[in-house]
């Protein structure tokens, strides 16, 4: 039986507790206040904001036996703002965009384990694959470019939409007109891989629509999206020469 | 029965073909070659390449008869390209990114009409109502919006995941590890909207990881990345004003 503490309120503390409340050979607890937490836990996940971090665990400092390993569910804090509290520390990051009410598959969400000794990357990864399938080792280094990946592929392009919807709201049309498009471009990309699933006027150095999409831009005082979509199909066309 | 001769083989073509066959109402045909097609058909559906449309109308102009519609699928092509093609003029543009051997859910995919005069727009629209219930009009210049708005949320964000992918697969990671952060971040910003789905380091005004992020960019040689980095945090920071 491992027992788990989980520390924080927040999105990703009660999707792991969820996670782990239905396997039978788990013992898990989120108390309310640190004072709550038991002293003998085998696993402290703290899942707070990032700069809360240091603050929680300097607190667990004098709480946690010797053999237990505190460890923090962080994609961008190094394993390194956990020097000091105990013998084992570690990471224990879950990649995924958490919401609140939102039904997750949690055997299909990679975690990224790094601890600071082989024992203390054998137990983590040994809890993490209780709950998902797709767990690997990754030092702050290869956290850090899965983060800058992840920027490009969910904030990017989530804000690309939001550009979107302001642009076809200003023009009486409605976002929601694009999401079939924009479900079957993620299937495509998830199924065939993005660079051969590329559409559109840049791909095809189709010069005539490129330059026409650009004057209506600066004809509308769009100077931001015109920078975005001048950059951004100067890229498309660098990545797809023509053939 | 309304007769439909479809000319064209490529993807549009042939879903536009599968959509109608299964219509009792509907006698749909879409010949191998022009000299294949009917004289006699209420509404002829032009779906071929942007460049090739003018040809195949030129093609069709001596052989419609008077009372029939021919209508161009294309969504960046305007109407007046059909001049002096016959009496009754139209575009018949289905938003969506068709590709070879994927089922599609016909009735969602939202059509656009245009027509030369009120009666070719009913009579459009009555045959697109046929296949869709998002069926709306939009001229020349609303269809180019529509496009600009598509170019940025899928052409655009099909790029960035391509970039991403680059980058994992120097890193040794794997694209597929972000999969299901992109299926979540679409879900949520197809149920919330995109501006309120917004995460990441930028919205959140959080200056020492973009440093971070750009620092490494910039170690790496990645000038593109760092470029696209830039300028797009730029501009959800300034879509999002720190609170």
């Amino acid at each position: 039986m491992t027992k788990i503490d989980i520390i924080g309120r927040g999105n990703v503390a009660s999707h792991l507790k969820k996670a782990f409340a239905s396997k039978s050979d788990v013992n898990i607890v989120n108390p309310h206040t640190l004072s709550d937490l038991r002293e003998d836990s085998d696993l402290y996940l703290i899942s707070v904001k990032d700069d809360a971090i240091p603050i929680v665990a300097k607190k667990l400092k004098a709480r946690v036996c010797k053999d237990s390993i505190v460890a923090h569910t962080s994609g961008t804090t190094p394993l390194s703002a956990l020097n000091g509290v105990c013998r084992n520390t570690g990471v224990f990051y879950p990649l995924q965009t958490f919401s609140k009410d939102v039904e997750l598959k949690y055997s299909e969400i990679p975690i990224f384990i790094e601890g600071n000794s082989k024992r203390v990357e054998k137990l983590l990864k040994d809890s993490a694959s209780l709950i998902s399938k797709r767990v690997s080792m990754a030092d702050s280094g290869k956290r850090r470019d899965l983060h800058i990946a992840s920027v490009f592929c969910c904030n990017f392009t989530n804000h690309l939409w939001t550009l979107a919807d302001e642009y076809l709201t200003k023009h009486g049309l409605d976002f929601k007109t694009l999401l079939p498009l924009i479900m079957e471009t993620t299937r495509k990309a998830s199924v065939s891989g993005p660079a051969s699933s590329q559409t559109g006027p840049a791909v095809r150095h189709d010069q005539g629509i490129l330059d026409a999409h650009c004057r209506r831009l600066e004809e509308e005082m769009e100077p931001e999206l015109q920078d975005i979509y001048s950059l951004l199909s100067l890229s498309i066309m660098s990545h797809h020469p023509k053939k």
